[in-house]
């Protein structure tokens, strides 16, 4: 891929190729943006974890990437993605962004759609799973 | 607002709330948040300026708040909007993300709505418009 990025790491921003709704946004360095134009899976570079991890290897819900678009400055992706699963945040919701700002505080929104107990139960998904 | 961001500075995604279009994606900082809750108008930290900036106090294409959502990690926001005029990118396009990936590199799919040389041809825009 001969673009390369402004920065060692920038945001990608996950959305729904169908309905348009924003699922998540994740971090892509070089090498995770490869693997997942490669695989057709998104896969991210974990801040926290220092390593990359494809999104689903724990829950199995993976993003199906169908395209990646890059702004005007070279520093974020969009991935327009299929959901293959009923959701995306490990909170047990269809999308990370299932909290509107209100003056008291983050008001919930959207219903929760799995039980992340369930489906995280499994040992590699202990700690941090995203 | 209760909620203090988890890091000092988060990514702000900012999604047309008619079309779902991702138009483009910027930085926050609590006072920035604060600004764009009490203004109405997204109002971002710049990083390379290291100060506040109003999208739009250039070009006049606004971006009208309607709802701002946080992510289960309350490090990023997502801001849906109306948008005041044809255009968000500073380069002429409707979104920053005009352009998507192809293993040749970035192929542009998007019409340029607005002549960038007429729009942030004020004093006020030189330098680096976003």
């Amino acid at each position: 891929m001969p673009i390369r990025f402004k920065t060692d790491l920038i945001p990608a921003v996950v959305q729904d190729r169908t309905s348009g709704e924003v699922l998540m946004v994740g971090y892509m360095n070089q090498e995770a943006y490869r693997k997942t134009a490669e695989t057709g899976r998104v896969t991210f570079y974990s801040r926290s974890r220092r390593k990359l991890w494809t999104k689903g290897e724990s829950s199995g819900h993976w993003l199906k990437v169908r395209e990646i678009r890059i702004d005007c400055d070279e520093d974020t992706l969009l991935a327009l993605v299929d959901l293959q699963g009923p959701g995306t945040c490990h909170l047990g919701y269809r999308s990370c962004f299932f909290r509107k700002m209100t003056p008291e505080g983050a008001e919930v929104i959207a219903p929760r759609v799995f039980d992340p107990e369930k489906v995280y139960e499994k040992p590699a998904s202990k700690g941090e799973p995203i």
